[in-house]
């Protein structure tokens, strides 16, 4: 399998701690998503995934984009290790968790957002931000309240999850912009976790072969 | 079961759907998410749904929120007329439709970030509908490709998935803003047939109790 991403971008990110968990070897290549106006607009980008966006994987010659169906494809095809609890209800509460990042906070800070603010709203680096910090609180408050009633370490009870996959790159995108995460502490007490163990070092941004810090 | 939605909201239109095209029965109550300052924040519904937003369905005692998390569960508890192809490969592709549209365009025109645009960034209508047609052309371009080559009457072949689910309530929303369809014939061609499909009439926001037209 080949994985198209970029060390920043958190739906890559969600793909790579996915692998990871599952013990599933990937090659990485990357598409740097600012460079000469953006890797994934090219000819070449497009042909393998017509939104322009990544990540894509390429298993064979099979290529599917959109991270959460990444997921749901590892999980069907390599069912070792599973990433989602057994029991119907269990399973479809974590999915919920994870689409409730997926969904309604993550598509509203990504990057060609931000760029249609600043370039064609006109909006200046205080408005982006508060834009950026308020999703993010609207987002997490509703997440922090969820994850009172489910979690254990993990987001749900004591068991890695999507739902996990999904928080740990959103808080790091939290992070990026500086947002005050002390109203949250269930969500930064199950980050921290998370952030101990090999499978999510690994797949941490700054660890990745095209990271520029 | 029921569903507690709103008869303009995109996402309890897919539910909608999929109950009809499931041949299942559901209580409807709506939750009016402009009447009173939206009724989805009120205490009452934020117990049942911590992140204010419709749909949510409750099946005995379980309670779901995200349609693509409630469409996931109507397919595992109740398998016959199923939505997704078999293949994996194909069901795949489906899924990946259904969230380019349920992630990359669907929450960028959803009511609270229109909202915000226009109270706390202070946009006009016609900033506002720049913003909204931006993103359903962006969208609505990308998938146009996509379909050209997966589609037959359907987003899919000729079997109704979760991708025309998906479609049809992303169009109807579209049509509210008035985009220009006629760069999309493909897209234009599936919703017109979807359309005539008394799953879809049943489930289409005019013909809902709560409706105002």
């Amino acid at each position: 399998m080949k994985l198209f991403g970029y060390w920043r971008s958190s739906a890559a990110y969600r793909v790579r701690i996915a692998l990871n968990l599952k013990q599933l070897s990937c090659e990485h290549e990357s598409v740097h998503l600012v460079k000469n106006g953006g890797e994934q607009h090219s000819a070449e980008y497009q042909s393998l995934n017509p939104n322009e966006l990544v990540p894509t994987l390429v298993d064979d010659d099979f290529s599917l984009n959109q991270s959460m169906a990444i997921l749901e494809y590892l999980e069907q095809k390599y069912p070792q290790l599973p990433l989602l609890p057994e029991s119907l209800e269990a399973q479809m509460t974590c999915r919920a968790i994870a689409l409730d990042i997926a969904c309604d906070i993550h598509p509203l800070n990504n990057l060609r957002v931000l760029q249609y603010l600043t370039s064609e709203l006109q909006h200046n680096d205080q408005e982006k931000n508060d834009w950026i910090i308020h999703w993010l609180q609207v987002g997490f408050t509703n997440l922090e309240k969820i994850l009172n009633k489910t979690a254990g370490v993990f987001c749900f009870g004591d068991k890695v999850s999507w739902a996990d996959i999904c928080l740990v790159p959103q808080v790091y995108n939290a992070e990026r912009f500086k947002l005050d995460m002390s109203p949250y502490p269930k969500i930064a007490n199950i980050v921290k976790h998370c952030r101990s163990l090999p499978e999510f070092i690994k797949a941490a941004p700054e660890n990745q072969h095209d990271a520029v810090i």
